[in-house]
């Protein structure tokens, strides 16, 4: 107990998704992910709310780093990119998760419950990147429609980053599927 | 009980909508909402499995029409302009339901779970768009970005619809929507 231990929190995420893997995530204790990882419950408790929490906390760190460079866009930068400039960023904090993402993933589509928790989490944010843009003084329905675009972009191009086949890094990934809407909207 | 009642389903909804705004949702039974409609519980369940479905029964036509639509674009369309095939059914399907929907996105918008299955009725309406998208020979990630596209030009154009100052119809609101989405995609 209290004692000082080393990645408790990335240990109780691996540990988490191993059990929702191999027993469920329904069946699964946060005593067993505890146990698993070498540490005690109240460790566990320290780190995250319940066993859902393990799987959606990277979700408010992506929303205020998204968000944050979005802001910080170049003043010239137009709506849409304005939104891209969010993309490296995330690409970045994801680069080193992709095992851990695809093994998430498999998860959150087996549970209608957490699929609700996934898309309420896009839809808010989808709301933190158009309220940015808002602040950048573009108006409506032109902070929404980007914002939302950039997030069908980021959503498309996640599952394709995941997908068993693909090696490319997500970065790279998340430009094409931009360059492939930026095309799919301009043919009309 | 067995009788015919005329626009039972219409007036359930209508009861079921005035008690949710008098009340609250969670407040509100089936009983008394059968007995605002001058009916019987019976009658209720006849219609509606519960009192949640009256908000969403119409996300199955919306979804089925809308995809329809987009199958039977012309051959020649451009993926988006085959997805904005369907906003003129689709407008039309909501003519006349505008005081309706603004009562129903009040209550949607006051309780998270409501929100969470608003959410997955629009996810799964982005996935049928996609799938008509791909048996039209669209490959991916094109049909899926797409489908994301026009649900958000969808989405944003209820929004502004709904909006209590708003007089313009919502086949009007949806093309200017979309207009405005290609001209955010294409300022890059």
């Amino acid at each position: 107990m209290g004692r000082w231990q080393p990645n408790a929190r990335g240990r109780l995420a691996e540990a988490a998704l191993e059990l929702y893997g191999e027993r469920g995530y329904e069946q699964t204790t946060v005593a067993e992910i505890a146990k698993r990882a070498g540490l005690t419950e109240r460790t566990f408790f320290r780190h995250y709310a319940d066993k859902r929490e393990v799987l959606f906390s990277g979700a408010v760190d992506l929303e205020g780093l998204f968000a944050r460079a979005v802001a910080e866009a170049p003043e010239s930068a137009a709506p849409l990119d304005a939104v891209a400039c969010g993309f490296g960023p995330v690409s970045e904090m994801f680069a080193d998760r992709r095992d851990f993402a695809r093994r998430r993933q498999a998860v959150i589509m087996a549970h209608d419950n957490l699929r609700e928790r996934e898309l309420i989490k896009l839809a808010a944010l989808s709301g933190a990147i158009a309220e940015a843009l808002r602040i950048r003084r573009v108006g409506e329905p032109a902070a929404s429609l980007a914002a939302e675009a950039g997030v069908a972009v980021f959503k498309v191009g996640f599952e394709r980053w995941i997908a068993e086949s693909e090696r490319r890094g997500m970065a790279e990934i998340l430009r094409e599927s931009l360059a492939e809407l930026r095309s799919v909207a301009a043919s009309g």
